[in-house]
């Protein structure tokens, strides 16, 4: 049931949207064996050629595995994968562990741990960080939530997915570290686009601009990777303009119930939402800057 | 004129606070003859124990230099030490140059070049980032607007007191940067403050969640830097927030003539104002996070 001794854990990986298919890929490189599900069946197609078993649901997907990983978009997806009449717990055994990916807050996650528990499953959440292209190059940073001896027993698998890997406390606090990882990037990329704007307006080259502030105290891995999409209206790829608006949702509902103030969180949430209703819901978070670039045209 | 041959420009530098007391230190340390003026006249001391020659006025500084700095807090500051009756064009002889690193914003750095123009002396503006730290160990950045012909012959003095010295375009470019870099820059630690705040409330480690967040996406030289003074109110040094509150004046005075709104920006400049208001006018930015600690204690 752990990689002591080089027996990897048997994976049941239900979920291969941007992030998951690579995830899943980068497990079954790392030699685990995989059992892979998701909704949309044809996905499931390339990760069988790379080697994984397919499985027609949730719980068939569960059924022999020692570890049931799950990331899907949004607190309805995990509950169904999870909890639904055909979810994971209907096919996992007693004991075994689920280790939920997918960023749905604290509040759900411990929700989900007591639906687990009631089944006799131990839980953790373990959130990810990077987009698409961390989840490629097995970059990404991994913050997990839980017990000591449950993460021991997911680590080599998340070790194979993701370069940082940390324990952040209990259940929900890889969730908690999540979230506030989404409130510092989303200002962070507002912030860029909306110097960005100015620059242009100001006449200035804003290539060479990003470059000399990427050296210095305003300087952030958004000044460095994002701003040359921003410049160069590269809109496809990176993490989606609708999943950054539903990560943001969870902050403010978890922070309201804390009685904590989000004036900076709840202003970029409106600029998602432009950003949305002018077509870039499916875009990625560089497409923001359609919204100053609207402003300034008005 | 210039350091071919290996002559260095003898320079006159009027302005000796946290910023330019080191920087002229740097200039001293690269071999530069400096003739050094400051308002609050004790501040040149160390200046000269370090082998500076000092000056009774601006104007006095000026008289043998080949190359004027000026590094002074604000628009009046800069307008009286180079344009007033003791300033530096009561000096400087026809034909040589002023570099003004005071961030001033482009519209005020073309009104100080035509006053310069009017007494036949060239001018260039070469802002800075980095702050006080960068000042000291010569790490600045400095963006500088001007002709080429201008900056070349400024250039040896810049790069010994900064790492990335560019040429944006012409007079006011500097200027158009430096504000670029103040709103990102701004936005971001705001960002950051914001998300901190979160994370306690959620019960995080505030240290481990910072370290877990400046490996992946929403990393900056913030989190790196100025998380950790948040944490620790470590409110002394830094960039003082009454300056960074200037700054978004002169962004938000520029933009408004070109038609831009600058929403995040204006909603940064009310945070700059609250912690002013708290007491911290004369504290490092990392002190904003003192805002979010009442809002949530309210």
């Amino acid at each position: 049931m752990t990689d002591a001794g080089g027996t990897l854990p048997a994976i049941a990986f239900v979920g291969l949207g941007a992030m998951g298919a690579p995830m899943a890929q980068n497990l079954l490189r790392a030699g685990f064996a995989v059992t892979v599900h998701n909704r949309t069946r044809h996905r499931e197609e390339p990760l069988v050629e790379a080697g994984a078993s397919r499985a027609s649901s949730p719980a068939e997907a569960a059924r022999d595995a020692e570890i049931c990983i799950t990331i899907v978009s949004d607190v309805p997806d995990v509950e169904e994968v999870i909890c639904g009449p055909e979810g994971v717990l209907n096919g996992l055994r007693a004991g075994r562990l689920v280790v939920d990916m997918s960023t749905i807050g604290p509040k759900a996650a411990r929700a989900v741990q007591h639906s687990c528990a009631q089944s006799n499953v131990r839980f953790i959440d373990a959130p990810v960080s990077g987009g698409p292209s961390g989840a490629q190059d097995a970059s990404l940073a991994i913050m997990a939530g839980g017990a000591e001896a449950d993460f021991q027993e997911a680590l080599s698998a998340l070790r194979a997915m993701g370069k940082t890997v940390a324990l952040m406390g209990p259940v929900g606090a890889g969730q908690a570290a999540k979230l506030v990882n989404q409130v510092i990037g989303a200002g962070t990329f507002c912030a860029v686009a909306e110097g960005l704007m100015l620059a242009r307006k100001l006449g200035l080259d804003e290539t060479q601009t990003m470059d000399v502030i990427a050296g210095g105290a305003a300087g952030s891995w958004m000044v460095e990777r994002l701003a040359p999409k921003m410049i160069g209206h590269d809109f496809e790829g990176g993490f989606k303009i609708e999943l950054q608006a539903k990560d943001l949702r969870l902050v403010i509902e978890n922070a309201d119930e804390l009685g904590l103030p989000m004036p900076l969180t709840r202003m970029i949430r409106q600029f998602l939402a432009a950003a949305a209703a002018e077509g870039h819901a499916q875009h990625g978070t560089q497409s923001v800057i359609s919204v100053w670039e609207r402003l300034s045209a008005s």
